[in-house]
């Protein structure tokens, strides 16, 4: 793993970085070329000492009263998320939530090229996706080495997600990202989020039954 | 919006509360009638302790040395989590991503019932999907409002999210759950969360550059 911020910055920490680029790309579509803390709090519903502190986390990039060139700062956010070059992305599972992921346009936008796709089923092994051709997942670890594939996409079954995780790992893949309703185990040197839909509504569900906002 | 706990509970810990509830009914299937925090906490990747914190928010559940009755805690957790009532869901957009969600078995199995789905393309208004027919996005709110919507999903380009995000709100929908890549305004007492697919690789690609952890 690389090495670079030496301490462990927090999820919603990464999460704001990622809204700030995008925020970021708004305004220099609208021709915006400095920006001020406030600005950029405003447009991300924060405020100004939560974004000060937060790339302050990683230098410090304003100048004082002059606030941030949009540019400079979106290629340092760009560079910090690693974004600056291109993830080989494998996708497990070429079923509808697979099919939607394969088809999202903002995922290659930013740099995340899905360069295998693979499944058990035997109709679907061998159909062309694009310039992809489905593999069997059978050969799952060839197929990872073989295409240097560095993140993983899970968009399997709930029961079989650990056993694909487990041998995504053994295949070397450092990252790991896992659509089932459930929570894997990875090794810690393995980076791992899980997206779980139903979680998310329950979230929503809580806040409606308790009246309890659920913000980071 | 409802009273009950009157504490803000953080993100993580609900999603905590929704990952306990999931490890619960598997040690149910399992035939486990009682369980410790320890073994909770071992299934979860995280402490005992934070485990028992997690639920000491709620009253206390264990009876000291005994542990916790798995039926009684799932039981108080689906109360919680507001998963002992059904919920009506509309479905915004029938695009590739609204199309997977709707297939979603999860959803319907936690209690959220897709009850109407609207698009604006004239090619699928009227279309049948399962008992559902699409309906024109045109007359949102009535839909909304007629169908008695408690959560509505975007699954809209990120042009449109906004406006639409504004009307579903105007029709007197408390939650939103968010497909499109951005961060969206909503009055502070809807409930909102958005997934970005996106920035969940983001978070991966920065684990990857830093060598950085994004646990919780």
């Amino acid at each position: 793993m690389g090495t670079g911020v030496a301490r462990k910055i927090s999820e919603s920490t990464v999460r704001r970085l990622s809204l700030y680029l995008r925020f970021l790309e708004e305004f220099e579509e609208q021709g915006t070329e400095t920006l001020s803390s406030e600005e950029l709090a405003r447009r991300g519903s924060t405020t100004a000492a939560q974004v000060r502190k937060d790339l302050s986390l990683f230098g410090s990039f304003g100048k004082r009263g002059l606030g941030y060139s949009v540019r400079e700062l979106k290629s340092t956010l760009r560079r910090l998320l690693g974004l600056d070059r291109a993830w080989r992305v494998a996708l497990i599972g070429a079923g509808r939530i697979g099919s939607a992921l394969f088809a999202y346009g903002d995922f290659r936008r930013r740099g995340f090229t899905i360069v295998t796709v693979l499944d058990t089923d035997p109709d679907k092994i061998g159909a062309r996706w694009g310039s992809v051709r489905i593999q069997d997942a059978e050969g799952l670890e060839e197929v990872l080495r073989r295409e240097s594939v560095d993140i993983a996409i899970l968009a399997v079954p709930v029961e079989e997600a650990q056993r694909v995780a487990d041998r995504v790992v053994d295949a070397g893949v450092q990252a790991v990202l896992n659509f089932a309703p459930t929570q894997l185990h990875v090794p810690t040197e393995v980076a791992l989020r899980d997206v779980s839909m139903s979680m998310e509504l329950e979230a929503l569900s809580f806040a409606l039954t308790t009246g309890n906002g659920t913000g980071p």
